[in-house]
C-alpha cells in the first residue's frame, strides 16, 4: 500500500499565528483514495529544515506533498529547497512568467519585480497551473516517488490539489481499494447519534465508522476496505443503508454538502422561493444561503433588522408587539417571518431573533436564546432554543438550525 | 537561545478528522516567552513513530512538548513511547490511581478498568496533575533537556500547559527576551508591501519582519530579540514607527484586529451609524459588521437585495437604471447605497453589486467584478474592482474592501 507524507512550510505555522488546516484537508483527501498519511512535518521558511523534512519523508513514504513557501517574497524558499533536494538547478520558464504577468495585467496592475521568481522551477520538474493566484505548483518524480509543492493559501491549494494533484495520485495509487462515504447529520448531539448507532461504531470493524463534529453538524465517515473498489463500495453502501434506517431524517446529506446547499437544491427542485429577516444572526443566514452558486434562483431578499426601528419600518412588526413581548420573543420572530414573506412575495420566509452575546442576556432571556420562525404561507412554525458557546458559535448554530427547520418543512 | 519542538500524536490527525490546533497554540505561547518552535512532528499512535520524533526533536532543540496519546484506550501509547525514549520502565503510582478513581467517584461513575494504565508514568519522571480530565501529564529531564507529555484534548492541554508547564519553561528559558508586534494592513498585495518595505524584511535581521496573508489582509509581524524585555520592546516599537512611516494608511490596525472591528470602533467613537445594501456578497458584509459585539450601537440595518425586484422595491433603485446600465454597474451600486441610507436614516451606507461566480460572468463583466459604493451624505464614492479566486474568496475580498473604503472615509 502506498503511503504519503506532508510537509507544511511557513514561519507563521511555528509562531502561533496560523493554524495549519491544509494538512488535515490533505490527510483526509489522501485517506479517502487509499494513500494514508504517515506523518506531517511542519517546518519554518528555512532551506535546511525543508531539505531534511523532504529526505525523511522520501525515506518513509511514496508521495510527499508540500504546502507553503511559494510566494514572491524573500522568505518563500520552498522552490529552492525542492531544487536542492532533487539536486537540480532552478530554471526560468518564459511561459510561466507570461502567465504571472498576465495575472496582473488582467487586473490592471503592474507586476512587481519580486513575482519574477515564481516563474522558476527545478529543472526537469513540471509546473502545476494556478488559476486563483500567481504561484504555480511544482511536481517532480524521483526514484519511483512523487513530490509536489503547492501554495499555502488554502483556497489556492485546494483548487490545485483537486484539479491537478488528485488525478495524478489516483493514477499513482491504483490497486488499493478504499471506499469512503460521508453522511451528514443535523438535529441531534454526537452522543445521541453514537447511542442510536451502537455497535456499528466499534473500533476495528470494517467498514470503520468515524464520527466528527463541527458546529452541530455530525459527519459519519464510512470507510470500507476490500480487495477491489467494487467490493469496498458495496460494503460502504450496505452500511449507508443501515445507518439511514437507524437515523432517518437526521441525515440531511452526503459528502461535503452543507445544509444551505441541500435546502437550496430542494427549493430549486420544488420551484419555491425564500426570504430572510434576521436580528441576532446579522446577515449570517443570508450569507450561508448565498454561499451557494445559483442561489439567486430561489433566494430573493434578506433583511437584517438589527434595530427595533428597522423591524417596525421594514417588516411591519408592530411597536406594540415589541413593547409587550420584547424584541427577543416568539411573537416578534413570527411577525418578522411573516413581514419579510409579505414584502418579498416568497413561498417561504425565516425570522430570527435572539441574544448572541457576550452581553445583553438576563435571567429570563439568557445569552444563547433564539426564536426561529419559518413561515410557509399556511402558518408559522416558531421554535425556541438555547444554544451555548461563544457569539460566533451561537450565531452559526442559530442560522444552521433555521436552515434545518426549512429542510424538514420542505419534506412534508 | 533555547528552542523547542512539538510532537502531536494521534491517528485522527493523519486521516483528516481533526485539525491540530494544539501546536499553533503552543507555538504562540512558546514564541511569546522567547523559546521559538523549530518544528512540529505530527505522528500516528505508533511507538516507533513517537520514538523517532522524540529523537529528532531532542537532537535539534532543548524543549520537547508532546500532546495526545495519554488516554485510557489501547491505541494511546505516548507514555510507553516516552518511557522507551528515556530508557526506563513505566511505574505504577498509587496516588495517581486514587486521583483517577476519585475523578469517576465524584461523577457517580465506576472507573473503567482501562483507566488504570493512566496511573503509570516512566520511572524518574514527574506526573503533572490534570484537573479537567483523567490523564495526568508527564514531565522528565534528560541531558539538560526538558520533555513534556500532555493530553490531546485542547481544553485539558491548555489548562495543564498554563498552570504547570509554562512556569517550568519560564524558569528554564530565563534570560531571553522577545517582543512581538503585529501590524495589520489592507489595500495592497503582499509583494507591493514587501517592495515598499525593502531591506527591512531581510532574513536574519533583528527585529525580524515576517509577513502573512489571509484574504487580502497582510499581517506584518515584528519580532525583536534582546537581552531584556524593555530593550526588545523598544526595538519593536522603533520598527513599528518606521513601518508606519512607509506604509501610512495601508496599516489599519494591530494585533488580532479585524477591519470590521476597527471600522466599528471608529463609527462608535464618532457617534455615526451605518447601513448596508448587498447583492453579490449576500449578507456577508452585514455578518462581518455584526460579528463584533456591541455592533447594534452603530449598525442599524442591512438589506440583501438579491433580486432586481428587491433592489427596485426596497432601495428605490429605478428599473430604468438597471435596464440601462445592468444590475452590476457603478450606477446601481451608488443607487443602492443611497437607497439604504435614506431608508435606514444612517450617516453612512454601503452598496455592493458584483459577480461572485462561478457562473454569470461575461467578457465585459467577468466573474470577480464588483462595484462598491460608500455614501456618506455628502456624496457617493464608487469604485470598481476585479477580484480573483473562488466564490468564497471573491465575496470575502469584496466585503473587506467595502469596510476598508469606510475606514478611509472615516479618517477624512
Amino acid at each position: 500500500m502506498k503511503k504519503a507524507s506532508i510537509i507544511s512550510v511557513g514561519n507563521e505555522l511555528l509562531n502561533g499565528h496560523t493554524v495549519d488546516t491544509n494538512s488535515a484537508y490533505l490527510s483526509g483527501e489522501l485517506f479517502s483514495i487509499g494513500i494514508p498519511v504517515e506523518g506531517v512535518y511542519t517546518v519554518g521558511d528555512d532551506i535546511s529544515s525543508i531539505l531534511r523534512a523532504m529526505n525523511l519523508s522520501a525515506g518513509d513514504t511514496d508521495v510527499v506533498l508540500m504546502t507553503g513557501g511559494l510566494g514572491p517574497t524573500d522568505d518563500d524558499i520552498t522552490r529552492q529547497g525542492f531544487a536542492k533536494f532533487l539536486g537540480r538547478e532552478l530554471q526560468f520558464h518564459e511561459e510561466l512568467f507570461e502567465k504571472i504577468e498576465d495575472f496582473f495585467v488582467r487586473r490592471d496592475l503592474k507586476m512587481p519585480e519580486k513575482n519574477r521568481i515564481q516563474a522558476y522551477i527545478p529543472a526537469g520538474a513540471k509546473a502545476i497551473s494556478n488559476d486563483v493566484g500567481t504561484a504555480p505548483g511544482i511536481m517532480a518524480g524521483l526514484k519511483d516517488k512523487l513530490f509536489f509543492a503547492m501554495p499555502g493559501v488554502p483556497s489556492e491549494m485546494k483548487k490545485m490539489f483537486r484539479e491537478s494533484v488528485l488525478p495524478e495520485l489516483e493514477r499513482f495509487g491504483r490497486g488499493q481499494a478504499v471506499a469512503v462515504k460521508k453522511l451528514k447529520c443535523f438535529g441531534a448531539g454526537e452522543s445521541t447519534i453514537a447511542e442510536m448507532i451502537g455497535d456499528i461504531m466499534m473500533r476495528g470493524r470494517n467498514p470503520l465508522i468515524n464520527c466528527t463534529v463541527s458546529y452541530g453538524v455530525i459527519t459519519l465517515h464510512i470507510i470500507a476496505e476490500a480487495e477491489d473498489k467494487g467490493k469496498a463500495l458495496k460494503m460502504a453502501e450496505d452500511d449507508e443503508r443501515r445507518l439511514r434506517g437507524i437515523l432517518g431524517e437526521l441525515i440531511y446529506g452526503m459528502g461535503e454538502q452543507s445544509l444551505a446547499e441541500v435546502v437550496g437544491q430542494e427549493l430549486a427542485r420544488q420551484h419555491k422561493t425564500i426570504a430572510t429577516a434576521e436580528s441576532c444572526t446579522g446577515g449570517l443566514l443570508a450569507k450561508l444561503i448565498t454561499d451557494i452558486p445559483g442561489s439567486s434562483k430561489y433566494f430573493l431578499q434578506g433583511l437584517v433588522t438589527y434595530s427595533n426601528a428597522a423591524k417596525i419600518k421594514e417588516l411591519e412588526v408592530s411597536a406594540e408587539l415589541i413593547e409587550t413581548y420584547g424584541a427577543v420573543s416568539e411573537e416578534v420572530a413570527s411577525a418578522m417571518a411573516g413581514g419579510v414573506r409579505k414584502t418579498a412575495g416568497t413561498d417561504f420566509a425565516i425570522g430570527i431573533t435572539g441574544i448572541a452575546g457576550p452581553d445583553g442576556g438576563s435571567e429570563e432571556k439568557p445569552v444563547g436564546l433564539a426564536y426561529i420562525s419559518v413561515d410557509c404561507g399556511l402558518g408559522c412554525e416558531t421554535r425556541r432554543f438555547i444554544f451555548s458557546g461563544d457569539r460566533e458559535f451561537i450565531r452559526f448554530r442559530t442560522a444552521q438550525t433555521a436552515l434545518n427547520m426549512v429542510r424538514l418543512r420542505l419534506k412534508t
